[in-house]
């Protein structure tokens, strides 16, 4: 079956890899996938040729879609909604899309407004990631034990849910079905708000006169908790802003959280902090022990 | 000679375990170690026994440091205050001590005002940890090609100070010299602030009535930017009350910069957005550049 990837970035090229390399037991399409591969930069998709992600490359997009029966857009969001007005008068008829995109409302709806009738869509969003992007940070391993959310509406119908249910599973993601608003709220707590506490804790300990002298005594905690704020700028700027209500909402209690932790340091607070500190150690705890073990 | 090590958590039986297997081209030392351990509670002793860190377990405190050339207090930051008073009265002539907390000014301070003039400190801090504790999560490894900091101060004596950083040698780590507040300032921005955010970032997460169904979603990077959620809660509450002043600092700047997010996201500012996360992402990449290689 023609499948084609659009965007051959870490998700886009790590896909085309898992669907080509996924173990006999594992492949759920309706037949052995040919993959096509665009991007607006030929580099990558040389790269992800070069990586046995695809089987061939486009040199357009009416190109890259003129036999495709599943596209998948892997680019960041607000190119979603680009591709999809592009796309719109180029899909062949039956054409199944989905993305891979982090925040799912606004994407649903560009959807229902841009796509004609023959084409259907269905949202995605594999829970996987790495702080590099781009194709050599690709890994067919990549979506094998994580969640992948697909967030269907009442639009959607039962044959184009069946067939990107079906690249799930080849992938060896766990799917969960979400609603797009509720994925978008979720996400916005354990996704959007930790990229932006990353990305704040480097500019807080930067921003200080004595970053030289603390930098090189910067180790693991540092690197962890750090960790999200190498991620790819124009992927994380397009996040905040389709889902920039919640994300506020998270900041807020962010912010009311580390005032009242500041309280309890300014009242030199003992038992408040012990009780504050055994309380997220054991919902931490608690959080690792539900978490399912990585797929074999 | 005689190296006693007061508490058998995991860095201290960390310690004990690295000290015994040095290599020989590591071994700084003047003599070949005989290390003595003591714990509050019996079941650590006898763990760090079985894991080979000690040689002998002392049943008392007086019996731990009676024959003591170098003692090393591996306990959160208030019972280091707590050790040197029973201490001092104990101590051989010509003893150094030192401690592994990660708080340094208070501690030098308690020191200096406790111990005897015929026993030496030198205020250490090792740049190691695990989110685990205790010492089945000891590990020999754990210093190699870390950073260690000494903060010697204008009382110590350049013998008491060789002997230490034979010691740090001998673990192979990686040594820096540093003043006391210096360091408190320093770490306050580096591991007290990302321990906290760690804190804060379960605490609002689990705080939501969604959680049970945010909670099977979370994947690699809020585990990564929990992670120190899980540290030992006395250890930091101890950390937090002897680094109040400074890390209140950060906790402002920190909420500082949240605000400024969250005006950005507020105004939908795309291109502000886009330059923080240019900023923060490039400002780790050369963070990380600098970081020293792993020792092998």
């Amino acid at each position: 079956m023609h499948i084609t990837i659009i965007g051959m970035g870490l998700i886009g090229t790590s896909l085309g890899m898992a669907l080509r390399t996924a173990p006999p037991a594992a492949r759920k399409l309706p037949a052995a996938p040919h993959i096509t591969g665009y991007d607006a930069n030929p580099h990558a998709c040389r790269r992800a040729r070069e990586r046995l992600a695809i089987d061939t490359v486009a040199a357009t997009l009416p190109a890259a879609v003129a036999q495709a029966q599943l596209v998948v857009l892997a680019v960041p969001v607000l190119t979603v909604r680009v591709l999809l007005h592009e796309l719109a008068p180029l899909l062949p008829a039956g054409a199944v899309v989905t993305d891979v995109a982090s925040t799912k409302a606004a994407v649903c709806a560009w959807a229902h407004d841009l796509l004609p009738a023959h084409v259907d869509f269905v949202g995605g969003h594999p829970m996987a990631g790495r702080e590099q992007s781009g194709p050599d940070a690709a890994d067919a391993a990549l979506f094998r034990g994580a969640r992948y959310c697909l967030t269907p509406t009442p639009d959607t119908r039962a044959p184009a849910l069946h067939l990107v249910t079906a690249m799930v599973e080849t992938l060896g993601a766990r799917l969960s079905f979400i609603d797009p608003d509720k994925h978008d709220a979720y996400v916005a707590g354990i996704s959007h708000l930790p990229f932006l506490l990353s990305t704040m804790l480097i500019e807080v300990t930067a921003a200080s006169p004595d970053w030289n002298a603390m930098a090189p005594l910067a180790a693991s905690g540092f690197r962890d908790i750090s960790r999200l704020a190498s991620g790819d700028p124009q992927m994380h700027r397009d996040i905040c802003l389709t889902n920039q209500a919640t994300i506020v909402r998270w900041i807020n209690d962010a912010v009311a959280c580390l005032l009242a932790i500041r309280e309890h340091l300014e009242a030199q607070d003992a038992a408040a902090l012990d009780a504050l500190f055994v309380h997220a150690r054991n919902i931490r705890e608690a959080w690792l022990q539900q978490q399912l073990p990585p797929a074999s």
